[in-house]
């Protein structure tokens, strides 16, 4: 499969080094209106570089794009890659405005698209050990889920400001996981506060929040996010059912345990931030989109994933700024 | 210090055997209008059986009163034992009526009464070694508090329609937990589901629910509860700081860790029930309440940590109700 | 039982606590040269203090002895309480001197006495349910033990001097330990060293050491001790078997860990020294020993215990000083 | 760096991926007397496949070469390599007799060879932090040192029959990883046993062993194995010194835990066998064979540690057949 890459900024590479070791793909362009990093980027993986996507998407023998550029580029080049005939792995979110999304799958939904969202923590090994364990019934019937979910520090006032907020920009990974576990949310609520660096607030955002919210199905789920966190980046989970419980703990770069005076049993810091958690997730997920295309589909999760979890970002950020519970629609057909 | 006990069921049995074992304390008398239980409690502690209430607290040489009795008569003995000049500990909760309690303080408040609420998880080892070490500024300012309390199973019907409902009989402690590591609270957001037991609903309770606030200082705080637990009793705590984090882990009766087919590192199933959990509390309490009550005061829990407690649940109530975050108003001067 | 106490140093205040609370036992006698801490004890528990040995031996309504006195006192009050139809529970060791041993065996062997010797790690409950499960049949059959033994900190000098070394003071309990687990040793192989203080050296002594050894059932042994652990006390155990693993793990005071920059998962230091870590044993031991001579035998732990884990730490001793392996013959019949 | 590779067996693949995946360095050969699998291989690398030894070490552009045939060919081919002038990194063991060990060194040593052997665990990431953290004093002086191997499964008998004993073919890595922990070895006891498989006692060889040691330093080492294991692939190190301790658990696959009824806190099984646990040690193994030979040297373990791991080996050996403790010669330089 000839796979175009758009994007060569820090998530570009690591889907440049997926596709590029990949045993059944090929990277055939590599696509960045910075011609610079384009070039550096193919040269690392011997292939071409580009920042015409016009030219990309005439490409009759690629197959398929991944689309790793900037936020609001992805409805355009999502629509575009579709009317091209590609299909397209696309990272999350599909856009920060429900209304751009809605649009782009009003201008692509009739062609039964083989599109593809960069949730990649689906792809996790011991999230998804978790929901395979669930599925075949070891925890009964799950009837609490608890989501913590801290970066090891907040990012720079330029990146919030543009970000869509905190619960667009960083809870949506814990909501599509959420929805992962539990299926369908139908009522959300929030609170989120402002403890960490006065530039978020500054940005109008948030930098610390909790999320409650009811399932389809009747479980509750808990959401906890910061922006900052002194010990690394934490990253757990705990599905609670009605015979038991499952949980994902942290990670840690190796099995090494200290005992001294005044504590034992320690371990050092966990492991650094999403491209050490979470890299090994880019691969499977790359192989989950190649397989799938070759197949003709489905993918998962698809579009109306990532539009799901808009709709909850969406719904945390009113009901934090409202104080009230807020009910979710059932989607659209997509 | 003589102290006289009221109720001698379960509870009550606990606290005489925390009284009799106390080196500064003796148990003067015990008391219950079932007058089998109490003489057989009597003569295990070979002291004196009565149901009259009356004379026990006529009794001049009785220093101080604990109050383990059905939660309808807590108010009127408090008030009485107020009156009659002792230091009461009062079992939890002080009423499920906010109105009642409102109105035994303003008949006791006056005398500035020695008067300590039994939210015996304060006095845990492993909590209050937690709360210390915020307090001496181990984890920096605390952020984020997330406890999980769940139930190794429900109560039965008859106990469900008496409690006051599962935010004022079980997230109480939880409350006042999040009270004693975070101060007050301002604001209440709350979601209950009828997911363990048919009787449970029919009761007009929930037997499960999440709970979200947010305390004056500016922390967020989780609460997670089950009436159910296939794996024992579930009893954590995380307090995340802004330099660390704390956390209390569930306990286990031994150390034993079994290694086999299919499964590493497994434990046996958590320490049983509150006796096992924190039984060693009850002591700790009464040894507190004793040492205070020589100094002539403070006490802590004090009434307006169990009013305030109820003030909570009460919110949470509502919240779960009406969909809507629930405002806290400062408390009224006790 | 009426049980007289033999030795009010810090082990016999152990024994004191234990037969107070008792349920059905009354310490009758605490009896001490030291006339002064005999006394204090004896105030503690509203009993009688006494010097005087015979007397209380000729106290015919004493059913029962706890010797907890020096080490070279050990023999001569056993025998003289066996021949006063006392049952004995005495601490361990019984002599360091396996003559002196076999000699006292051969004056009381013959009345088949009801003798237990004070192993009371046999009665901690980790070990313990280690040991059940093994004999349930859970881990198959067991091929390899491994025991960690380490002390807080050694000693002072004047102890060490009289201590009988290393292997006969402290690895004995390790051995019973073995011989608890594994049934008889028909090999012992030691290491010594001095790594620890200088003192200990100059006692003769050594303050570190590693045994291995080998069952009559063809299991390996091995055993690390050391005098000192910056950690605190160190006291772990594996089972290996043909079908799983069970191992004791070293045991917290509280269940509190922490994370912050540079460690997590970090928990404080290990439950002090033997008498917190293996404080319970004591009253399990006793409770074992009162209805094992209700019941009028057989007592386990018993003199053949005592005896054949003196011969083991004399074979590690031998071992260490000539290099070579040392085959233990089986016991005479006790 | 253009490297040549002998024997394309599982760990020559193992081998063979390394080298592909290295930046500086081109499989140039694939070299097995089995021209199908070194076919496969060369087909699968895009490179070059060959019998011909001498072909091969008659190439001028090869500057080095992975020996990762069967081992009794090793010092023939590491001599002819060395005289081809070629770096070489050898598997271990260099041979199972010490007298072609040394005759090997007696034709190459004055050539100042660049040989490494791999014992691939020196190259493990948490037993290298280990080290590290020892080197830099966080523990003090190193007392004692535990190390725990077991393999998962006994090979089959043909393999057992040729692999020159368990000491020689399973415990040597851990003899290495004593030296590599506690430099020079000065003492050796060991017991074995056979409690596995039949077929391995009638091999004459042992299936379970423990060994005792002690460094030049003064510190004792523990050394535990078993050529089954129910729970997995056990690989476990303990280094006990006078400040700390610093140990390497088992690793897991995921890091999900479960609770339910009648467990708690339970993983799965540990990491498969050494290819899971240890597979990236390969890379960094051979990415140190290559800088250190573009640095001219030093290669680290080198032939001295190859041959001083195999001395211990035997000297385990002969102190189970004599129960004698077996003393170490200092080694001849070379």
């Amino acid at each position: 499969m000839r796979i175009a890459l758009f994007g060569c900024g820090r998530i570009g590479r690591v889907h440049a080094d997926a596709i590029a070791s990949h045993p059944r793909a090929e990277l055939a362009w590599v696509c960045d209106p910075m011609q610079d990093i384009a070039r550096e980027l193919a040269a690392q993986h011997a292939t071409s570089a580009t920042a015409d996507t016009a030219a990309v998407l005439a490409d009759p023998t690629i197959d398929a794009v991944v689309i790793a550029s900037s936020t609001p580029t992805h409805v355009d080049l999502l629509a575009r890659a579709v009317r091209s005939g590609k299909a397209v792995l696309c990272e999350k979110p599909i856009d920060l405005d429900i209304a751009r999304v809605d649009a782009c799958w009003a201008e692509i939904g009739a062609a039964e698209p083989l599109v593809m969202v960069g949730f990649n923590r689906r792809f996790d090994s011991s999230i998804r050990e978790v929901r395979d364990r669930i599925r075949a019934g070891e925890i009964g019937r799950l009837e609490q889920l608890a989501i913590t979910s801290r970066d090891p520090a907040p990012p720079p006032a330029e990146y919030i400001a543009k970000s869509g907020g905190l619960f667009r920009d960083m809870t949506i990974h814990d909501l599509d996981l959420a929805r992962f576990m539990l299926g369908e949310v139908v009522e959300v609520q929030a609170m989120g506060a402002n403890l960490v660096e006065d530039y978020v607030e500054k940005c109008g955002d948030i930098d610390t929040a909790v999320v409650i919210m009811r399932s389809a199905g009747g479980a509750l789920c808990q959401i906890a996010n910061s922006r900052h966190c002194a010990f690394g980046y934490d990253q757990r989970l705990e599905a609670f059912g009605s015979t038991g419980m499952l949980a994902v703990h942290n990670q840690l770069p190796t099995s090494v345990r200290y005992a001294g005076p005044g504590r034992t049993e320690a371990a050092g810091p966990y492991s650094g931030f999403f491209l050490e958690r979470y890299g090994p997730t880019y691969r499977a997920e790359l192989d989950h989109f190649i397989t799938a295309v070759e197949k003709g589909g489905p993918l998962e999760p698809g579009f109306a994933d990532g539009r799901a979890a808009l709709v909850l970002a969406n719904a945390a950020d009113k009901s934090m700024r409202t104080g009230s519970a807020v009910p979710i629609a059932p989607a659209p057909p997509l």
